[in-house]
């Protein structure tokens, strides 16, 4: 048993001068809580995360991906194993919970989990201090390849990530994200009501291929683009990240910050790039 | 000296076979942290309650609302005052920390900070958890009024919440949540590139003005309604939330379970219901 990625719900739909009744279908969104099991001076010891709000299904790429993200896991290898905590009886909150075990090897400092990402003690809460902190975290700008990514294939690669989300095409409800090659080929994509889940999923499946860094890759996301969207791209070591809505002013200083590639406003016949310029080889 | 809503910023604007180099706004995003000074058995504590990333601008009604929406204010007479946490040297980012003093009669369980919302220790984590923590937070379903919101008028609210938004207008990438009367009149909208900020911002402007709970009035949201924003809606007794986007499953549920009215889809012909559609006229 697992939850489903959508459920049916009984709906009024008004307008045109009528109202009918029908079934229609959402998408799922339920609490996902990561624990993670590691190595203490007296034996393993069990911490608790993350909670998030997500949709179910690909929760052990989405667990793996957060935790690469917050730099806690680097690479499979730090991971033993991953499993969902299933008491004597399933019942169906169970698969809510994922446990994620690392080598004795990995050490988890507590204040990772506990900081503050957001914070240093010389200046309170600033855009700044949650650079420094990203960079405390083991952030680093992410190396130029050489290899660039064509004007032309930014353009598809809208309707391409699209083509891609079967949930939303139901519900119209959902975050996507997909990885593409510089050449336009789709690596991965996922779906999410958190957007940020949907990049951790899409990161989570890399870090378990035992694909990260993803150099020469880029990141298309359906909505916006944050500071929190960026920052995980960062830590996956993705050059490019592509929104298909407006960028905030920390994901620009963010991209500027790690020597990333920030596109913009993504359409099929245009863009707007906020950073990083020169990875991208305009058609004329 | 306070931090703009938006940054001027230069873009490559790509397309049509050319390149522009221009000058662009984005929405600012910087975190805010919002601090409780509480009575403590030995005097006064403070306590940090959140940190989230927000666009700068009305951070007192940010404050407020997250405190109203969290259960730990109930209306101004608990607020004795709101300041920035501001040193002896101004800084910009001082701004960036917001410090609420309650009243001494108000006190603030430590445990209500520390505790997880989708977690009660009987069943793990699950959706039906979280509908209990938010009944132990003291939200209580909302009362039908005897007035209805009129088909006519729902239809009229997504152009007037998208004229109330100037940030918008210049960037693109704020969210925006918007406060009407069932009458259709615009009580109060903010924006924020953060929804669940938006609502905050809405709720704590209320909450200030001594008019929560806002019995008979509408909450419209440019995006999806999820989990998190039916369950601020439900603190501040707001009895019909109209979501631009998709609902999710949460949300449907949640609205069920405080008996509110919960629309999503909404277009200036058309809309579905998704719970509590005797609130709505319909005009046939």
């Amino acid at each position: 048993m697992s939850l489903g990625r959508t459920v049916q719900v009984e709906v009024a739909r008004v307008g045109g001068g009528r109202t009918l009744s029908l079934e229609d279908v959402v998408a799922t969104e339920e609490p996902l809580e990561i624990r993670i099991v590691g190595a203490g001076p007296g034996g393993p010891i069990t911490t608790r995360a993350s909670i998030t709000m997500r949709t179910p299904g690909n929760d052990f790429e989405l667990a793996a991906g957060f935790l690469v993200t917050e730099g806690i896991v680097r690479s499979p290898r730090d991971i033993a194993r991953i499993d969902y905590c299933l008491g004597e009886t399933l019942s169906e909150q169970e698969f809510n919970v994922v446990s994620v075990e690392l080598l004795p090897t990995v050490t988890v400092d507590e204040s990772v989990l506990a900081r503050n990402f957001y914070m240093t003690s010389s200046c309170g809460v600033c855009g700044k201090a949650s650079l420094d902190s990203l960079r405390a975290q083991g952030c680093q700008p992410v190396p130029f390849g050489g290899s660039q990514l064509a004007e032309a294939v930014l353009y598809r690669l809208h309707d391409e990530l699209r083509r891609s989300q079967d949930v939303f095409q139901q519900t119209g409800g959902l975050h996507a994200a997909g990885l593409f090659t510089f050449g336009g080929e789709l690596v991965v994509s996922r779906e999410d009501v958190g957007r940020h889940n949907a990049v951790d999923k899409v990161v989570g499946e890399r870090c378990l291929a035992g694909e990260l860094p993803a150099s020469d890759h880029v990141l298309v996301v359906s909505g916006r683009a944050s500071f929190e969207i960026i920052q995980k791209a960062a830590m996956a070591g993705i050059p490019v990240v592509a929104a298909v809505g407006a960028p905030s002013s920390m994901a620009v200083d963010t991209a500027e910050a790690f020597s990333m590639t920030l596109v913009g406003f993504l359409k099929r016949d245009g863009f707007n790039v906020y950073a990083g310029a020169s990875r991208i080889a305009l058609s004329i």
